[in-house]
């Protein structure tokens, strides 16, 4: 049943500095997709079957764009260590534990679950090096409902010797082995080209990366210049190299490359030091930049500067980042990145504007959702995706508007408790 | 009843550096106070009665130093805009509504139901300037069964007319009619002296404070440096002063002051900008300091040096200051002070190490608790506030220790939803 129409306070961002409410009003799902919002039902509409959500708010689906399924377990701790030291002491040993699939069944069923109650319906996803257990992660996630790509990790060096993938070969061949079984296996679940970091990836693998992604044209996810150690490790590693991005962008892992004729559709995680150059170059591929404030506080990586990749119109999408973020919640994700700019505004840069909140919004559903198509927005001919929120668990004696009213739901993350519906692609999901 | 055992697994801070966790252990209180805890149950304690927590978490409750009652019915909207402006463009007008002892029923009914609900057990609270809310509010505080100081603001400048108290005698003269009448009324709720901050109050009318002050030695709240354009105006307004303590301490409103032999109990909430000068006063007056991240992000303000206050052992504790911080939750506070403090780190100074867990823990109980007495603890002889975690919810795949259940309730803050029971002064209070 994807033709339908909801009615209630409907949101979603127009561009990004125009988060459009209308109370009372009606979308319309045709096919799985949206037919737009509408002050009067038309009447063309009107055989379709209709949910009346009363006073609730309509709003698109979150979209995550960076979250590691394997470290949701330990979520909310080990927040005292900086990246590498935190990688070391506390995600490798979690990680390892994949090998085991009782354990990683256990585990990821937990993930599941909760990123099917929550408000999230698409996500990217790293699962861990072992394949058996990320074929059991993308199994689940087909199941749940929600939209997914979820990465088999590539890494051949830089982690415990348990973790660490015995070569490049070995490394480049499982890989190849796991596309094949799973690239036309699920409808919502996809794999994605997943290079941990460069500190974790030698020039052998990486090289043979370049090869998968130009056989199979599958997108890409890793990390980016998100610490100031990691960095220096990078240069390291890579003397040669001007800046971190261009790593990957030697090995055609990085965006659009007209030289090659080629667009490989890209999304790192954090940018938070990204120089100048490697901002142009991403600016110029087109790769998408997952933010995720949380992870950068709980790291003490820093502050990535979005009003300036928002203001070079670059691709931007928000990541919980479990576990160097502590949430799945994006609508926490949302005032992080509300707040962290406001620090960068009074600490780093002054004429940085702090983010504002329909900027937030855009980057939750619009920004993101691009990674994923035509998703993020009730416009016509998007894909269908809403979450229903409840918010009369938030008394108030004055009156609201729609706008104010969503504010607060996203600031105090009603999230977790008062979602009452969600649909992906015109697809109700049942949790 | 104020003489039982609790069961379960117990957490709080013995000192700034020391969690301690203790599982299936018992707690008991006698007389509303903690006889200690303990892994076997004493005799002498073994006819009393004993309620069995299972594997649920029991810690003290949280202290909240700073909170605006009236400002709860916005809390979560209105984030884009400084100290300043925040207050003329938002607040005032909000504040202004509780003039009218209706509306202010209606909002501060919210306000106390969802104090009750939370892990807050005692607050130091500001209402607005006007003298009947404020005692309706004391009232519904007194009702709730926590501990509370409650201010009744003295303004009589730099605010909207409406709300501005029309002189410094006026003010001075509904503040002794309003603690004659409530300073004997409530068991647990009792009157502050709240001059809301140097830019609303004249000369005159701290000098009428001070003296209100010495009449009844009731403690004092306000704010201090908070937002470098409120310091600015401060020093036009009092340009002889060398720092805005100064101001408070001039009129005697600023902790202890041996050379005329008095101790005002003072907290003061924010301090992000104190100068040298400044701490080194607060230090030696034993001003507590209400430390609030949330509001001192969302209104651009800044991050308090709080390893600085830790280190040179000052009075220092949490507070929410909704709605300048959007959430009333202290655990919210725990994890906001964590992250902003890795971000003083990064940005401000490499030398000041960020808050770890244990001393949020500590703030939030222990550091603020100091304020109410011997509070915050369940050391013998601590006034005995409890609240009992069901973290259920938060499914897991492998063993966690106490410890590591408690920073992740923390994290994800299951304050909303995850409070089972809670105890103010031996008192359980029914929500």
């Amino acid at each position: 049943m994807k033709d339908f129409v909801l009615k209630g306070n409907i949101c979603y961002s127009k561009s990004k500095n125009d988060l459009f409410t209308q109370k009372n009003a009606y979308v319309v799902c045709v096919n799985g997709e949206s037919k737009g919002v509408f002050a009067e039902l038309p009447s063309q509409y009107m055989e379709l079957p209709l949910v009346d959500y009363g006073d609730r708010i309509i709003i698109p689906g979150m979209i995550d764009l960076h979250i590691h399924a394997p470290q949701y377990a330990f979520r909310g701790m080990c927040m005292d260590l900086e990246l590498m030291d935190w990688l070391n002491q506390y995600t490798f040993p979690e990680e390892e534990k994949y090998e085991d699939l009782d354990y990683a069944k256990k585990a990821y069923s937990i993930f599941v679950n909760e990123m099917q109650k929550g408000a999230t319906t698409r996500a990217v996803l790293f699962a861990t090096r072992h394949r058996p257990a990320t074929e059991l992660l993308m199994e689940l996630m087909e199941q749940s409902g929600l939209v997914s790509y979820v990465g088999k990790v590539n890494m051949d060096r830089g982690a415990t010797e348990a973790l660490e993938e015995e070569s490049a070969e070995i490394s480049a061949h499982v890989t190849y082995g796991w596309i094949n079984a799973v690239k036309d296996k699920f409808a919502r679940t996809k794999p994605i080209l997943t290079p941990r970091f460069i500190p974790c990836c030698t020039d052998e693998l990486m090289e043979k990366l370049r090869q998968i992604q130009m056989t199979y044209g599958i997108p890409v996810q890793s990390h980016l210049s998100e610490s100031p150690g990691e960095i220096d490790f990078v240069h390291f590693l890579r003397p040669d190299n001007a800046f971190y991005g261009e790593v990957y962008n030697d090995y055609d892992l990085f965006g659009k490359n007209d030289d090659i004729n080629t667009d490989v559709k890209t999304v790192m995680a954090h940018c938070v030091w990204s120089t100048a150059e490697e901002v142009e170059l991403m600016r110029k591929n087109g790769v998408f930049v997952a933010h995720c404030p949380a992870s950068n506080m709980n790291l003490s990586s820093g502050i990535a500067p979005i009003r300036k990749y928002l203001d070079l119109n670059m691709k931007v999408g928000l990541g919980s980042d479990v576990a160097g973020g502590h949430s799945d919640s994006i609508f926490r994700a949302m005032t992080d990145a509300i707040q962290v700019s406001k620090m960068y505004w009074r600490y780093v840069d002054q004429e940085a504007k702090p983010v504002t909140f329909p900027e937030a919004f855009y980057m939750a559903t619009l920004g993101g959702g691009e990674f994923f198509g035509k998703v993020g927005s009730f416009e016509e001919g998007y894909e269908f995706d809403a979450v229903i929120l409840d918010d009369t668990s938030l008394a108030h004696p004055q009156e609201l508007t729609v706008l104010e009213r969503l504010e607060r739901a996203v600031y105090l993350g009603i999230d977790r408790h008062g979602i009452c519906a969600k649909y992906v692609a015109g697809e109700q999901i049942i949790f």
